[in-house]
């Protein structure tokens, strides 16, 4: 076991012309440049439609780290929840999750769809969608459903 | 655009009684002991069924890091393939992300099954599954349809 502190460098970076919340448009698609020494780590990856990218959430500042509790989306008249059943970027450890539709590959720059990421953001991972990943018959709270009118 | 090195520290360490290949039996259960100091974190948890666990794959050595191609599962007929169109361990940031089934929720310490991850492991984050996570109609390589026997 390795108490010691972990240390990670971005594999590459999201670019996209928009910023804002509208990065939340899943219609939205955006490109991943991954570090010109990385490209031979995307051969084979144009096989799969969907991808994991995991990101680091950079503009979470270190006090923000220590939150526990949030209210979902923002929403005080939701609960106050754990930082753990919430997909917040207020993290201890904040890493962004987002299954993304693999649009092109040329060269070392993917285009990927539903990339929720500002421009700039630092790119830590790419993992292709396994079948493995589907969860059957998935149970969320009441309050997670009732936000799904709120997605674009 | 932060182009320094990232930092993170463990919120907790995955507890399993299995060793070696066997932890990859996704009908077994193990256990997610949360820091004391993030339990807060959990609240709200027991709502979902399933998780996506983020994990620190630290038998990776910082050579292995460097490799852009394996063999998908190790095995020398597959084609030479990119580490971001596999899943294996051998990757620029060695991040583990698995799929798993909550099962029970006591004080700090979160039992799962389908974690395959060794006894000690430091666990990254943890996030609740969202139906924004299934992929309609993933598309993946024949040669990766093929592994599916391979899997317990």
């Amino acid at each position: 076991m390795s108490d010691g502190k972990i240390i990670l460098a971005p594999i590459g970076y999201v670019r996209t012309d928009v910023a804002g919340d509208e990065v939340k448009d899943k219609s939205l698609s955006s490109k991943i440049v991954v570090n010109i020494n990385l490209v031979e780590g995307l051969e084979g990856i144009s096989g799969f439609s969907h991808l994991f990218v995991l990101f680091w959430l950079n503009q979470i500042k270190e006090e923000q780290r220590l939150m526990m509790k949030v209210h979902p989306r923002g929403k005080p008249d939701l609960p106050l929840t754990g930082v753990f059943a919430v997909r917040t970027m207020l993290r201890p450890n904040p890493i962004g999750l987002t299954l993304v539709k693999l649009i092109a590959v040329e060269g070392n720059v993917l285009t990927v769809k539903g990339l929720d990421a500002y421009d700039g953001t630092p790119v830590l991972d790419i993992k292709p969608f396994d079948p493995w990943d589907i969860a059957e018959n998935p149970k969320v709270p009441d309050w997670w459903l009732n936000l799904e009118g709120d997605r674009k």
